[in-house]
């Protein structure tokens, strides 16, 4: 299939066409520059309304079959999951959502602020909380340092729920790389949204 | 022992006198208008350098073995250990101090962002989780809609942390009640800090 897919976030537009990704950031892009048959997902309320209008910017929101999700579950997670049939999705961007895939279902998820956030969110409680992450954190010793104290808060909780469901993980997203370090195991998958919304255009006889 | 006491946090003034408690915001209250004897633990760097040109301000932490603690660890969270022997201290206010106490010795502890803090976490990271947190969650049950899957990101997470522990939970801080309605078989008591500050005092004999 030769397809141009776009998936739109809060901060970015990422875009595969036949030979590569890339991202534009939501500031400095104009969706009307692309002329050509466009299929998208959109998280960002206000870049949607402006892809509504364009013709050739076609919502994959409409071909999904919704009943297994929940009406204000965002699009980019359900084209994750419909990529996947049995496994734990971390898609880690502005926000970090975990959504567990068993055997083709949907069973749930949740949602945690992302690395960038969750560092502003300590520093803005205290100037002493000023620290990035320590990924190289043992998760198993209990901190004795204000760095490790901050990221065992973020990083070991996040970590304890998603092995919790006993499946195999996937990372997406921006900050998947980053969160390989802590799940050692999981698959990175930076085209994860994209699959899905092949498998939807696919399903849906699309093209 | 009739004591005057404060804490003071980020954002307030907690003080206990023989009658009461009361909090003054950081803001508003001049510390120089006690002129008795006060015995203070202070983690707010800007308020500290006030408080040690006051004469009868006592500094609590120079009469603390700190040995057994890290250097940058907050004085109250230290106060709060002090004051147990065997307990997970869960501190909530603009953070959400967790430090582990196995018989009287601290094992160490982890920060995560306060309940405001982390509301105003995910307001800003999209309008569409701008929601209050559901302490009523059933947290055995993965969410299928928002407003639980911020829940859950938030609170299940610190949950399991802490449950994992298997000690008695003792809640503190100005939204030890809020969790409580998670920590079900938790201890509320919100002068944990004052009990502590009244061990060192007896201890290094200060009165």
């Amino acid at each position: 299939m030769k397809l141009l897919l776009c998936d739109v976030g809060n901060t970015s537009y990422h875009i595969a066409d036949a030979k590569s990704t890339y991202k534009k950031a939501v500031s400095a892009f104009n969706p009307a520059s692309i002329t050509e048959k466009i299929y998208y997902s959109c998280v960002n309320q206000a870049v949607l309304k402006v892809l509504q209008s364009l013709d050739n910017w076609i919502n994959i929101a409409d071909y999904v079959d919704k009943t297994q999700y929940y009406a204000s579950m965002g699009i980019d997670r359900i084209c994750a999951v419909q990529a996947l049939e049995n496994a734990v999705v971390v898609d880690a961007g502005s926000a970090i959502t975990v959504d567990v895939v068993r055997e083709n279902q949907f069973e749930g998820g949740f949602i945690s602020p992302g690395i960038e956030a969750m560092r502003q969110t300590y520093k803005n409680i205290s100037p002493a909380l000023d620290y990035s992450f320590n990924f190289d954190l043992d998760l198993a010793i209990m901190p004795k340092n204000s760095q490790d104290a901050i990221s065992y808060g973020f990083l070991k909780t996040l970590y304890s729920e998603v092995m919790s469901q006993n499946l195999p993980i996937v990372l997406t997203g921006g900050n998947a790389k980053e969160l390989q370090k802590i799940f050692k195991n999981a698959t990175v998958n930076e085209h994860l949204i994209f699959d899905g919304m092949k498998q939807i255009i696919k399903k849906a006889q699309l093209c």
